[in-house]
């Protein structure tokens, strides 16, 4: 259904059906959780029905759209939201609230100018869908219900694949419904990659990176997918906006700037060209430990300050290396990596662990560099690499989604939040954070684990990335999330970072957003969206 | 009057009135021209006089105003307009068109907040104002008139000085009247640099270059000043907005981006957290000579793919090499440079080298690399650097502005424009310009030069920089520009370039912006215009 595959999506818990932990593997979590987190009782609760009951649909399918419309039940409960924790929680209890009344699957950017066209002269509610892993309720058609007649769910999934490709200008024009491991195969055709690796990769779209301002694959530099954008074409219901091809431009303020990261609420992203890169040929890399974090913190500023651009540069807290499998010994970790496909890196990371030391560290794992070694494993990427702390860490970023949804089905509660800050203030931030969510989950779990890791590091400030485990109260799952949710997101407003670096803001994140950005500016998007949607059909109660 | 030295600004010609060139010089500037232009017959004309003769103000002050007004007539004069080739022609025929009829420097941003206030009131015009070099209709009062009863030139330049430095951050808070100068010698004193040397950088500011995205030092990653700004303050008349302090974000749009550019239409940037960087200590340089262009622009492709991210990166062709007094022989010249402060950079400009003669290059200077050497000269600097082919050039960079004023006075027509465009549309689009500038020089000036250098560089194309010379018709100098200026914009835009890569839209380019930008976007730059600008006093007729 979602997707090309035969293989299916679970309906209530991340990623594929057949991954989903069976009873023996789950018994084997219940061991590790009662380690992990002594004040819990982790036990194996019954799994939901995979055959979803839904209401019947609120309107028959218009006429316009009989040939790329369903409305089976499985496809709307497929559609009826993302994947943050509420939706979950949700999920296990076979939940699929007012799920959308009807999928359509247009073939064509004309095709989604229809659907709007046909939704804007009926008021129906048109809520945009990628790969559906929002984690910030972003794709929720009950939330944008509102005082619709109906909620459509538009399914770019058939807006797919590598279109076209520019060598010389290393660019690629890529269809927004296009899922991560479609696109590296295509790529890979023409020696090339876009690199931009979400821990969502195998599950959401082109068009969902750019639609909530994804964060990828490089530490340093182009860290969001905004800097891989060349260009976007947008269909709303006011008409189509192709921004202007160009690599720069000082035309007035950037038109692609304005579309990414407008969640749905503006229009529909239909494709966009892409910068790509070859694949790297030299890979050079090491782990750092530090004995104390705060030394580690101040080895990461030296390293984004200094100019080398590591392609990697991840920094674990003591509990985050532990949580991750790649060290137990108290210490922090620094993963330090540089890649090229046209020099090797030595020199690079010489210099990154002379800096490292100058801080205090040790290395542990590497340097090594390696010439022409396979990718990488990436999720259907197939590729090995021999089993290092980098490998090792790759592989569990990978797989945390997965371990979400099987530690909820024991009863145990975990979720990440994420934000960026100066680093003059990082040091409050962090104490303040972590704080309050020690405080929040002794209230509401009665005891939990909050750990810190820096997924990107720019010379103005880290992206801190927070994640929390705990017990959970069954019954009062999502009141407890809320509480946790609202510590984290007072925390981080009142110490001045962002309310999120890549998650986006969605619904969850809106009152804390709505503090975060300046009123005028609010105005400018309510009039910005005015424009492209006279009558707020687009993704209603997202972002703005 | 304009900046706080006492030394003058011309009113009519370029920079300095000290430095504009002698009755001999000019005698010798003849005879060189001669040379260049062999079509024209360049001779000394009489300048104008420095004391300007403009009619009343049709306004007196209003009273909240009077403590920081000006209507003198030196005042009004030199606020009419900026630095354009047709604002020259204007300056040495001692018109200075309708001038403001008052200036405005207000001493803080509340003082702004009361400057818009009034003039909103009153119905008033305001034209932003820095430095008064807009080299495209971005400042002229005469063009902001319209049915205003008065328009009121707002001078930021009280609003100045670095006003707070987070080191650990590398962040400094900058008033956006300060001149770049002021603002190297202020961060200095911190061991840090802005490192933002536009062209323009001793008569321009902060703000200017913020509201018209300044194109900077670095030939690839930060080039535009958009890239180095961290948060920015503006005023309009609406309220005032100051955008999230973050090192990134994944929020929604990102807010300074749509401030960015803005050209004074929306509002007033009061200031800005800008990214510094420590003043580099090791310099690796080398010039690299390659007998057909084309090569050159491969090499040049090649660098600024191959991920060594060069600071300087310099493409001059043949006609620009022997214009900027570089190379005689017929060669294109590659100038690149590396620069850090954590670390030599030899290993890098080995590999730029290997690239370069991989494509047929040959290194006619360097390689060498310096450690602490005192900084290039840059005007006001006054550090100085051996006459190496680099320096030529750099020197004549920050002198052409002088070139043109005083060519302008012998009879020859010089002027400048730049673009950015992909790989692949490059060798259509240059072959389309050069062709279409030959015409029109032949048509209107008998014949003439047009050179191209690249000032910038991206993965996905290259920004190439034109400079076209010919024979003044005198007394249909602006009809002869516009020709010329017109047949430019044309090939432009239909080879697929922008407009302009960093001298931004003001009225000069708007025809042609105007078919560049997608026409919803347009509708949306006009939606928030409204919104910050109900009554549109803001710069009117720039940009929107």
């Amino acid at each position: 259904m979602l997707g090309t595959m035969d293989r299916q999506r679970s309906l209530w818990a991340w990623g594929w059906r057949d991954k989903f932990p069976d009873d023996a593997a789950r018994a084997g979590l219940v061991q590790l959780a009662r380690a992990l987190v002594p004040t819990a009782q982790p036990a194996s609760r019954s799994l939901p029905p995979d055959e979803p009951e839904v209401a019947p649909a609120r309107v028959s399918v218009p006429d316009p759209l009989v040939t790329m419309s369903s409305q089976t039940s499985r496809d709307r409960a497929a559609h009826s939201r993302g994947r943050a924790f509420v939706d979950l929680v949700a999920g296990f209890a076979g939940d699929y609230g007012a799920p959308p009344d009807l999928i359509v699957r247009p073939r064509d950017p004309i095709g989604v100018a229809r659907v709007l066209e046909v939704c804007d002269e009926r008021g129906f509610a048109v809520v945009p869908f990628g790969g559906g892993t929002s984690v910030v309720g972003g794709v929720d058609a009950a939330a944008a219900r509102g005082d619709h007649p109906a909620v459509v769910c538009l399914d770019l999934s058939a807006l797919a694949g590598v279109l076209e490709v520019d060598t010389a200008s290393r660019l690629a024009r890529i269809g927004a419904g296009t899922f991560g491991p479609r696109i590296e195969d295509e790529l890979a055709t023409h020696g090339l990659t876009l690199r931009h690796f979400p821990q969502s990769f195998e599950f959401s779209t082109l068009g969902g990176w750019l639609a909530t301002r994804a964060g990828g694959h490089f530490a340093t530099g182009a860290t969001h997918i905004d800097d891989l954008c060349h260009s976007l074409t947008m269909v709303a219901p006011s008409g189509t906006l192709a921004t202007h091809r160009h690599p720069a431009s000082g035309a007035g303020p950037e038109a692609a700037r304005l579309l990414l990261g407008s969640e749905g609420a503006f229009g529909v992203i239909t494709e966009a060209w892409m910068r790509v890169v070859p694949r790297p040929r030299w890979r050079a890399s090491a782990s750092v430990a530090f004995r104390q974090f705060e030394h580690g913190v101040a080895a990461a500023r030296a390293l984004v300050q200094s100019g080398l651009q590591p392609a990697n540069a991840r920094l674990l807290d003591p509990n985050e290396a532990r949580l991750h499998r790649v060290r137990f010994d108290g210490s922090a970790v620094l993963l330090i990596g540089f890649e090229s496909s046209d020099h090797p890196m030595t020199a690079w990371l010489t210099r990154a662990l002379e800096l490292a030391r100058d801080h205090g560290g040790e290395v542990v794992a590497g340097p090594t560099e390696k010439t022409d070694a396979p990718e990488p494993a990436v999720p259907a990427g197939g590729h090995d690499e021999a089993p290092t702390e980098a490998a090792t860490w790759r592989q569990a970023f990978f797989d945390a989604p997965y371990l979400q949804s099987a530690l909820l089905s024991i009863g145990i509660l975990s979720d990440t939040f994420e934000t960026a800050c100066t680093w003059a203030q990082y040091p409050e931030l962090h104490a303040k954070v972590t704080a309050a969510m020690q405080r929040a989950l002794d209230e509401e779990c009665g005891g939990g684990i909050v750990s810190c890791r820096f997924t990107h590091l720019y010379p103005d400030g880290p992206a801190p990335y927070y994640t929390f485990v705990g017990a959970l109260r069954i019954g009062g799952e999502v009141a407890q999330w809320r509480a946790l949710k609202a510590a984290a997101s007072e925390a981080l407003v009142q110490a001045g970072g962002t309310i999120t670096h890549h998650h986006a803001v969605g619904r969850t994140h809106k009152p804390w957003y709505e503090r975060e950005r300046p009123p005028l500016f609010g105005d400018a998007l309510t009039a910005i969206k005015r424009t492209f949607d006279p009558r707020g059909i687009m993704n209603p109660g997202a972002l703005i």
